[in-house]
Parts: C-alpha cells; sequence; structure tokens
C-alpha cells in the first residue's frame, strides 16, 4: 500500500437506522480495507432521483480526483434495469442506469433528457466522447450470491471496491453510450425574457434552493416572486436581521433565505413551489 | 503500520445529536489512532437491545474477518451488569453481557434462551466451543477514572480500540463460559403446520421485517395475512407499481412491502404484529 | 507518509440530508487525503453556538493530541466576522470568531466573558498566554473562489486540512489576542449558598443537563428542585426502574434522569429551564 487511501462516497435512500450502509461499507472494506469511505447523504428521501442528483452535484467535485461515487436510488433493483461505472471529470460513479447518476454529466449532454417537471420519468442520452461507461455484466465483482433486492451491498458497493483498487473500469461489463439521466435544474424562460423557476431543494435552514443558477441571471437587478412574496435584488451573504431574500448560494443556484429563521416554514413553500424573476 | 487499517464498529442508542458517539471515537483513536471506524446504527430505539441484536445481525456479517464490533444498548450501566468481549467467527464482539451481543452467537446457541414475545428478559446461554469470551475485568485496558454511566467511552471503546492493536482477548479479564442472549428471531410453528410470525423491524422504506426465514419457508407458494390483509405467494423483488407484497429480504427474512409507499403507513402497523403464514 | 492518520473533527449546524457536511470534508480530503475524518455532531439546532460550545466541550478533550477540531456555526457568515485557527493544550481549533471556539479555552478565561442567560450574545476576552491565535487571512490556504455563504467548504476546512498536514498556525493569518467567547456554563450562587441552574442541553434519552458542576457541589447531599419536582440526593448510576433522579453525568454535570423513559417528557422541560440546588 502506498499513497493515500482511495476515497469511495456513498449517496443513498437508505436512511441511518437501518442497517444497509453499514453492510454496504462492510462488504465495500472486505474488498478494499483501505478504502476511505464518506457518507454524502442517507437521506434522499426514498426513491427521489433528481434529490440525489441535486445532492451529489453538489458534493461529488469537491473531492479529489480518482474518488469513486456510489449513489443507489433503486426503486426498480431487481428489475433488469442495468448498473452502471461511469468515468467523467477524473471522477468514477457507480450506482444503477435509471438517472441517479446524472450529476456526472455536464448540463449539455442532459439536455437532451428534456424539461419537465419534477418527478417526470428520467430519459435516455447520449454519452460524451470523453466519458467511459459500461453496464455491470462481470459478476466476478460482485458479492455472491446477489440479492434481488440490495444491489447496493451485492453489486455496486463491490464494483466501487474493485474500481477503487485500481482495476480497470472496462473489467466490469459491456461498454455502453447511452445512460438514462435527468435533465439539468433550469428555469423555464418565457417569451418576455422572465424565469418560471421551481424550488428543487429544501436545506435544513428552511432556505430555498431554486434551478435558477446565479450565472444564468442577466444583472442581479432581479425581481424575484414566490408564494406571494416579491424581493428585490440578489444578495451576496444571509445578512443576519434582515427579512426574506434572494441569495447566491454556494452551490451556484439562487436561493429564498429568511435570515435567522426557516423560509420554508415563513412561506410555506413545498418542493417544486414557483420562482418568477423578471428584470426589475 | 503494516496492513490495512483494523475495523471497529459501532452499534449505540447514543443518537448523532449528542456528543456521546464522538467521545467514544476520541477515545478508541486516543489507543488505536489508525483504527477505521465504521458506523452501524446510532439509532436504536433507547434501551431496544433486541433491536440491535437485529441490525447488528444484518450487518456484521459482511465486515472482513478481524473486524472488531462494538454494541452499546446499556440500560444497567454502572449497575453490576459484566462487561464482555467475545471473540466468535472470526470477529470480536464488545459489549455490556446483557444480550445486546447475541448477534455474535449461531442461532442454536440462542435458541436455549427461549422463544418469548418481544421485549422480554434475555437469558443465559452456554457459549459454544469455538467461543471465546472474557469479563472485561482487566482496568488496566479501561479510560480511568472510569465513569459510572458512560461505558462506551470508558471501557467498551477503550477495550475494542487495544483488541483492534492485536492485544489478546483473554488480556482483557476471566474467561467465562455463559452469557446473557436473546432468543432468535423464530416464528411459532403451530400444530397445522402454519407460522405465527410477527413483525421484529420496520425499515426506513415502511418494509415490515418478519421473524420468518425465507430458508424456514416449504415453499413460497404461501399465503400471508397480516393486519386484515392477505398476500399470495412470496415475490424475489420490490416490483414498482405493484400492490402490497410479500418480498424474500436481503437479510434472510420474509418482509412485507408496499412498493413505491410504506407498508407500515399502508397497514398501520407497528413493531410486534402478527404475521400469519400457511401454505396455498 | 508515517505516522497514524492526522485527526480532523467536525461539528456543525449543517445537518445530514444536505450535500454541505460532504462538500466540506471532500474539500478537506482534496488537500490532506490521509486525513481521519470524525463528526461530532452535525444537528446542533441551526445557530445554536452554545449548543456547539457544549457539544464541543464533551468531546474534544477525549480525541489524541495533535487533532484539528473544526466548529462552523456561522450565522452571520460572508459578513466582517474574523475566522479563527488557534492553538490549546496540544488542540488545534478551526471555525467563525462568534463564540463557538469557545470549548477551546479554560473556564477563567471564558468567566472574562461575563454569566448571561442562555443565548445572550458573546463577548470579547484575552487569551490565555499558553493559548497562540491567528485570524485566517492568508487566502492561500483557502479554496478559490471562496463563497460568501459557506465558509465551511472554502475556509475552515482547507485551513483545518493545511494545519493537519503540519503547515504552522501562524502561516494562516496575523496572531491575535483577543476573541470572541462565551461564558462557561455555571450556576448563579444565591447569598444563602443555594445554586440557581438551568437545563443547557437535553440529549437523546430525554435526561436534562444542567449546568452545574459535580465537582462544584459542597456535597452530594442536596435537594434538588425541578419543573415543581423535588429531588434528594445525587446518584452515581441511571438505575433502572427509579423514579426521577439527580445523577453525576459523563460530562462532569448534574443531569435530571428518569431512568427508562424521558426526563424531558415527564417534567415537559425545555432548554434553560431553571434547576435550584440547595444542602440538604
Amino acid at each position: 500500500m502506498s499513497g493515500p487511501p482511495p476515497i469511495v462516497t456513498l449517496t443513498t435512500d437508505f436512511g441511518l437506522q437501518d442497517p444497509y450502509v453499514a453492510a454496504m461499507k462492510g462488504a465495500i472494506l472486505s474488498i478494499n480495507p483501505a478504502a476511505s469511505l464518506v457518507d454524502v447523504s442517507h437521506a434522499i428521501r426514498p426513491q427521489a432521483i433528481e434529490e440525489a442528483v441535486f445532492v451529489t452535484a453538489a458534493a461529488w467535485p469537491y473531492f479529489p480526483s480518482g474518488a469513486v461515487h456510489i449513489a443507489v436510488v433503486d426503486p426498480s433493483v431487481g428489475s433488469r434495469r442495468r448498473g452502471l461505472a461511469l468515468r467523467h471529470a477524473g471522477a468514477t460513479f457507480v450506482g444503477p442506469d435509471n438517472g441517479v447518476l446524472s450529476a456526472a454529466l455536464p448540463d449539455d449532454v442532459r439536455t437532451a433528457a428534456g424539461r419537465r417537471p419534477l418527478g417526470d420519468s428520467p430519459a435516455s442520452v447520449r454519452l460524451p466522447e470523453d466519458c467511459r461507461a459500461v453496464s455491470l455484466t462481470n459478476e466476478r465483482y460482485f458479492r455472491s450470491p446477489v440479492s434481488s433486492t440490495f444491489h447496493g451491498r451485492d453489486v455496486f458497493g463491490p464494483v466501487a471496491a474493485h474500481l477503487s483498487l485500481g482495476v480497470p473500469l472496462e473489467e466490469m461489463g459491456e461498454p455502453i453510450r447511452q445512460i438514462i439521466a435527468v435533465p439539468p435544474f433550469r428555469p423555464r424562460r418565457e417569451l418576455d425574457g422572465s424565469l418560471h423557476g421551481r424550488v428543487i431543494h429544501i436545506d435544513v435552514f428552511g432556505n430555498l434552493i431554486t434551478d435558477v443558477r446565479i450565472d444564468d441571471l442577466p444583472s442581479r437587478d432581479v425581481v424575484v416572486e414566490v408564494a406571494g412574496h416579491t424581493i428585490e435584488g440578489v444578495d451576496a451573504t444571509y445578512k443576519p436581521g434582515a427579512d426574506l431574500r434572494a441569495v447566491a448560494g454556494s452551490s451556484g443556484y439562487l436561493e429564498i433565505a429568511a435570515p435567522g429563521g426557516s423560509a420554508a416554514a415563513l412561506l410555506r413553500a413545498e418542493l417544486g413551489e414557483t420562482v418568477l424573476m423578471r428584470l426589475r
């Protein structure tokens, strides 16, 4: 063993009270006992693929190159849906082929999956040239026997562990060029130039994270309408003591915040809530 | 230091908001800074020994041989109950002698503890020949001073850390041959051949995990009755979109699942709920 | 690489469902991939600085000398509040200069910050001679660019990672001698010798942890009054089956406990609840 321990991150909807995450970690460490395991989140709402994409997209780019990122939100486990391993931008991703690995893909590739309301089905997209992917068909790298209900432990964990040991991606199965993806989080641009966005995540502070990227705003001199409230301008910080505000969030998206309190509680806002933006 | 870092897993009812788990990890790392710490669950309901046994039983077998597994659910901390370290099947277990380490034992050994309703007191059983155990009496391997309310930090963590460094089990205290155990999770077999089981765990998806082992079913052609509903046959997967079903779960037990939803919510079922099974 | 992996602990109010903790860990591992990351708690109530101080104070002393402890509860992120790194008693602390690092300081130093009701503003105190501290001004050790809303990922995580690699503290910025602190948790001593304390933490078991240190009690032969109940004497353990009691807790504070149940639920007590103590 030389060099730093290889990193494997985990994102699931398994929660932390059940033995599922630990069984998966045990399966990984049984193959690569030196792996450095990092939890991204296990609190993805059950089977919420888009939420897993949002959360992993806001985490994986901060990990060192070479890390292996597992994402398992897998309502169709045991069906004929494929398992995937893909490598892009110096990182490796492992999980079911149901859109949950979309954070690995550039937005322009995901755009081919369409733009549809929150919760719609993902669609198939063509991978870019600089992205290698395989369908996980080589059972030699699985736990044995493979259960039909827990591929995190029996397939994705073990495959990620072997990849973290340096086994080539192509060993894991058949090369593929199409995978399932969810479209990027983006507002609709109306004919009058205004943006029709929505809330895509509500964080622990009650901040409403929207699908409007700060970089896509023509200016910060905008008027934001959400849940019957109007907010003028975009701020750089959660200024304490101030009112409801629109903030340039740390993941690059516009957020609605109630400093010192919860915007979600104040506005009684939920996932999918409409957020309108127009130039002032 | 050579070889992979030794693994120490933790199962407790300490929760994750308080400083207890971290203090325990600090105590371990102060003795073995190279230990690889893995949380199994800290969300065992307060003082629910049987739940800890179910959760650890579904996790520890997936860890590499040589791992040390701590389980601390310890309503009698500070009383005269003994502390234990035991080694069996290539793994080492550390915790109070109140039944919480039962997952270390084969079912036939645990059977001697009787079969009683959920929540009854554990009983003493004789250890099999291939299992070594000691009562933790050697204070040299404890933190000093030992508090009377937090043996996770002051006794079990430090003992596990020393064991992970390779200190022999027998150094930790007096050899013993009897420990407290909870009986295995098993349904009652009625005179007509039907099985009278119960729900022993409800997972984050709302799946009802029963005490009926798939391997013990005479056939998958059974009729399951639970909370006024009847389910025919046992499925291999959580088929999305389908109704309430009985599934062969990943831990080897029959589960009641409502694919895409929560069987617990749908059936308003709780821990201990009766599950009847008869051949079709 | 030689020696054990350097330890970095994390205490935040970020929760575990969002990507924030993972992004911070990724930023740390990108600088020091060998760091051993340990969560203290991410369930500090949003922006509850005193709670973070209580929790870290009950955890950090159990970690090996040399560990780096990050605490981020940061309502004023992006304002002109300073970032700090300080070294004391063999440990290093990193976080915003708003009182959240007070657990690093001896009580007599914190006493200069006054004694005020729960939730009041912290105040500036002079550091003792044996404590070195810097204001984090050297951007070379930050992520680039630095966001205005997430210094855990962009400032405190990276600075802690560099410190864990052995970069000298003084490299991180300008030496300082005054920092913001919260006063120590202490009851008021009345003219008649009785102690007027309060509940400073409620743990997962519903134990009420007070600001009365066991070492400060003149004797264990006291009468405790809380929420209309009277308790006689201080016990060493949570004796199962017994009534409401006062216990010498594992962090050195007096706790009110309802063995086998929750004192908080039984007494309907909340943070800040008054606890009176007088000699019997």
